[in-house]
């Protein structure tokens, strides 16, 4: 792919895009603000750039006259470049281009944390926990006349050095008619132990030569999306994937509406039916889309949160709501997959990820794994913001974890126009700090509809930052633009009006919405300081962050760290994994040993109450500021703070 | 309860009888011959003595008239013992009653052996394979919040010293509820692990306290009957029992014609349905029978042929009627009860025995461990007749077996008038050397219908040891008797003339039901002596002889010994265990360790194949005799054939 040069002016800001690039993106990420408010629609015209070298592809609409175009005016929400460009802001005043210059940074998301299938092989770690062998029984005899499953376990013994055997009931029953279905020419599924001093269990049996097709399939049950991944195990390829809303919404958004609606008559059981529902149409979606015979999968493993989990196995969860909160298990259940009433062979094992406790499930269990912090030295901080938010704090040597109840903001909930990241909702922002003039960018660059988690981050952060909001989260009352107004006595700054908008109402942000934010943000940070402080550490000996969870993805580290969301550390520390659910899910599928890691992972893991631990209430309540009440465990924001300040005291 | 003692005049035979003791019974038991055709109903008036001395009650039918009566004659079917007695049988010769006295002996069955409770638990083998613990486990608290299952784990680690533990799937699901129902009191049930190295599972949790009700049943699945065994696992009696006829019988008499049906379209579910239909009748009669609450079944064991075991398993039987023979597995099955379609709760282990070949089964393994003659030195053969008929031979050290291809003679098939051991079947006696007159006792006293399987061997040894029928079988064509005939070519004996019976026509013994009945017994015979020969030994060796299958309680062990179906030995070494495989289930809901010989059994247990045996086919022509080739075997037979030569040559 050719890539360009932009040179944004008078800034003197560079960056490197690929050909085709949209320019109002290229200036954010070179840390450059364009007015825009309708979210790269074009239609509020206020994005014109003068382009001074160079060439961009588009670039015109209504708003944007013949003689501008002429002149090589552009809007740049709808330009895509084409060449090395020079590209001029209009700025409102000359102040203006220094305050961005310094308060700026470029854009930087988390770097992405893929499943690395090479070292799994190399580290020894590639052990499958499910494995087919391919026989070519001798064919009985009046002098060999042993039963049917004695001749597979003697074959097994003599040619492949399988000892300490166990037959699954269905092998019994399917064993005479698939051996004499190609002259006693099979292919033998092994299932190997999780626990040690268990046996290997052969737990199918096809006629003929199957070995090459050995799949298994993982599932992230969660309390929203439920994702499945096909996993082709000869290779250790993700090789088909597919993901739904859990049918369990109707009955209720989070975990706490799905155990009441378990505790009325046959809630549990309707609970129970419609995530298994949920779960077999992506299970057929995929073996379809992959072309595969379903006889020929191998496993399944669920992760999901205690409350998920339980339902997922039609355990009433009851005891979770209440205090002392008591989750039903925390290992491995035993049990096969048809047996939940999934549709997959009667020969299927399900593993199904422990919890924790009532509210660290298996979801957080597997993202743990996935993410490899337990076999680290580095002190870890692993932060899973979803419907919930859970976090862990630990390495090699020791975890502890804990749920924040941080409440659906970072989904949108309690956020007056918040919502969840699809298209129209505003995920990019940055501001003009004298017109207080926003550059809003949507998800699909359509009109705004609302506000993402990642987008309300980085508005909050840069209001803060700008000194439009101060440290407690109120908008500054001294200062005068038609963007910040009073509604029925609550402050707010107007994101895109109307006629800007998809919703054919102002979408805004309001001060009690910034409110619920630092009490979302404040929750999760008080969590992380109040884990440290307990086993006698400080934020600032964290070694790397973890971020799992759909969320996370597109966060300006930058903003997540000056709002006090994350600690303030090396951007480069911060890691995104996505779905750890699914991914430690997947690599279970990959790896015994791995299996066998998750056992002593969960019983390593210390949960943490936080409403039952002192010092928590303390540090929450000095969580409830940008970023804390202590700013110098963020200097750098520290440093923007004060040439800010500097600025407009002026020379 | 009052004893008599009864002298037969002119025999001067004694014996002591129970108050109200029918007496043509007690003659029978005598060894004194009393002519009675119509099996003690009164009918024929045949059996008319002369009571001497002392009294009895009833002996008067319409046959018998009142100046008779007066003198002192009696029917003796109709009397009964009341006091000691002086009993006159009027002979038809003097030579009668010497060759009576030399050529009958009493009359003796095998010894019962039943199960030896005080002796299992004296010898440390009360060791149950489902127990029950009670436990009070501490309420949990905000200190105290580990998960359910984790806090029952703990409890039985800390005050039962159980280590090493698995919970089953179904107890994940109902311990959040069960745990609260009391307080946190519960009872669960752990089934210790069979194989070695497996652990010991919690399989069931109950509220309160329930340790004190711990049931099981062992049911024995006969191809044409089925028993089930209601036992307290608190003293290990069984306290209900019920039997019923097996559901498959509507589609076929033996295991030929029950495989063949399994090939049909559905034939296997449907055999399966009704095998599981007629087993869930009978465990809920004996349940309700008991009183007891369902919930309280901790463990089912079933044992049956190899074909009756598959077809309860739903495992095609196909391959069990081709050559060469192979049975699908020969080791326990690990499935549940529920799994089976077992009406019990869902937690309930079946433990189904094991088979050894496609024709030595689950039954016979069974009966073997309920001999204990695998774990005595004495050399034991252990024959099971039923439907179908097998034999082991061995001691502590070593066993060997096979099935022989008896067919059903002793169960009434191929015998003209072959009937079960029911109502109105012969299952006694003899006959007046001179007249040839019978004396025919019945089951329940009332006319002939037929032949049991332990009539038709005292009926053939009768006839054979008064010389009414040679060593080849054939009736004497010299012997002139109203009861001797030929009928369309075929010689017979009339037992009973159509007016004595029930059927309305002569209940008779054919020249050729005693050629189906000296093939059955022969295979049985040559079965014994070719296993001896493939490990050197002779039948004199043997130290003692089992007899199991509902046949073989009431066999007079000198007639099966005279007609070459047992060899000859002391009555003393027979032994009756009747439903071996009963017996075998029950022992196993008693002893873990005895559950563990099963397997060990089942190894041990060499089978042979009659048919590919080479030396099988020379024993079987030489057991087509009565007794046998060999009459040296038979040392005590061959003393009465030759007292009866000089009796019949004279002095």
């Amino acid at each position: 792919m050719k890539k360009h040069k932009v040179i944004f002016l008078p800034y003197n800001k560079e960056i490197i895009v690929e050909d085709g690039a949209n320019l109002l993106h290229a200036a954010l990420e070179a840390g450059v603000h364009i007015n825009a408010s309708c979210g790269g629609e074009g239609v509020c015209g206020k994005c014109r750039v003068l382009i001074e070298q160079g060439e961009v592809e588009g670039g015109k609409a209504l708003k944007l006259g013949q003689k501008d175009f002429d002149r090589g005016y552009r809007q740049a929400c709808l330009s895509h470049v084409k060449s090395d460009l020079s590209v001029r802001i209009p700025t409102e005043s000359t102040i203006d281009a220094g305050v961005l210059n310094i308060l700026t940074v470029p854009r930087q998301t988390a770097h992405d944390q893929k499943i690395d299938l090479n070292a799994i092989k190399e580290g020894g770690m590639f052990v499958l926990p499910v494995e087919k062998k391919y026989l070519e029984l001798p064919i009985p005899s009046a002098q060999d006349n042993i039963s049917d499953i004695t001749r597979i376990i003697n074959e097994l013994k003599l040619k492949h050095g399988e000892h300490q055997l166990e037959v699954d009931f269905p092998v019994f029953q399917k064993v005479p008619n698939i051996l004499r279905k190609q002259d006693f020419k099979v292919t033998v599924t092994l299932a190997r132990p999780v626990n040690e001093g268990n046996k290997t269990r052969i737990i199918n049996v096809q006629p003929g030569k199957r070995s090459n097709y050995n799949y298994a399939i993982a599932i992230d049950v969660g309390t929203t999306t439920i994702y499945g991944q096909l996993v082709d195990l000869s290779t250790g390829a993700a090789i088909a994937q597919h993901g739904d809303f859990n049918g369990q919404i109707s009955y209720g958004e989070d975990v706490i509406s799905r155990i009441i609606y378990a505790e009325k008559p046959v809630g549990l059981k309707k609970l129970h039916d419609v995530v298994i529902k949920t779960i077999n149409n992506i299970i057929e979606r995929i073996v379809k889309r992959a072309k595969i015979k379903s006889d020929d999968i191998s496993a399944v493993t669920l992760a999901g949160n205690t409350t998920m989990t339980q339902l997922l196995l039609k355990i009433n969860p009851w005891s979770i709501r209440r205090a002392p909160y008591i989750p039903t298990f925390t290992f491995y259940p035993s049990v096969r997959a048809v047996n939940l009433g999934l549709k997959v062979g009667d020969h299927v094992p399900a593993l199904v990820f422990p919890n924790v406790s009532s509210y660290v499930g298996g979801d957080i269990v597997a993202g743990v794994i996935g993410s490899g912090m337990y076999r680290s030295d580095e002190l870890t901080l692993f932060m899973d913001i979803g419907t919930n938010a859970e976090i862990v704090i630990g390495n090699k040597d020791w975890l502890i974890c804990a749920a924040c109840s941080a409440g659906p903001a970072f989904e949108g909930g309690g956020i007056e126009h918040g919502m969840r990241a699809a298209k129209g909702a505003i995920e990019d922002f940055s501001i003009d700090p004298i017109s207080l003039e926003p550059m809003n960018i949507t998800i699909g660059h359509v009109r705004p509809k609302g506000i993402c988690g990642s987008g309300l981050i980085t508005i909050v952060a840069t209001l803060f930052e700008m000194g439009v909001i101060d440290h407690g989260g109120k908008f500054n009352r001294e200062l005068k633009s038609p963007r910040l107004r009073e509604n029925n006595g609550v402050y707010e700054y107007v994101l895109a009006r109307a006629e800007a908008t998809q919703i054919d109402r102002d979408v805004v942000l309001t001060e009690l919405d910034i409110e619920n934010f630092i009490r979302a943000k404040g929750a999760m940070y008080a969590g992380c300081i109040t884990l440290l402080k307990e086993v006698g550490l400080d934020i600032q000996q964290l070694d790397r962050i973890i971020l799992a969870g759909g969320f996370g993805e597109h966060v300006d580290l930058e903003k997540a760290m000056a709002v006090g969301l994350l600690p303030e550390t090396d951007p480069e520390k911060v890691v995104f994994m996505g779905n750890g659910s699914l991914t430690g899910a997947r690599m279970c599928l990959l790896s015994n040993r791995i299996r066998k890691d998750v056992i002593e992972v969960t019983k390593k893991m210390t949960n943490f109450e936080l409403s039952e631990t002192s010092s928590y209430m303390d540090n929450y309540i000095a969580s409830l500021f940008l970023p804390c009440t202590d700013l110098n465990l963020f200097p750098r924001l520290k440093a923007r703070l004060d040439a800010r300040s500097a600025l407009q005291k002026g020379p």
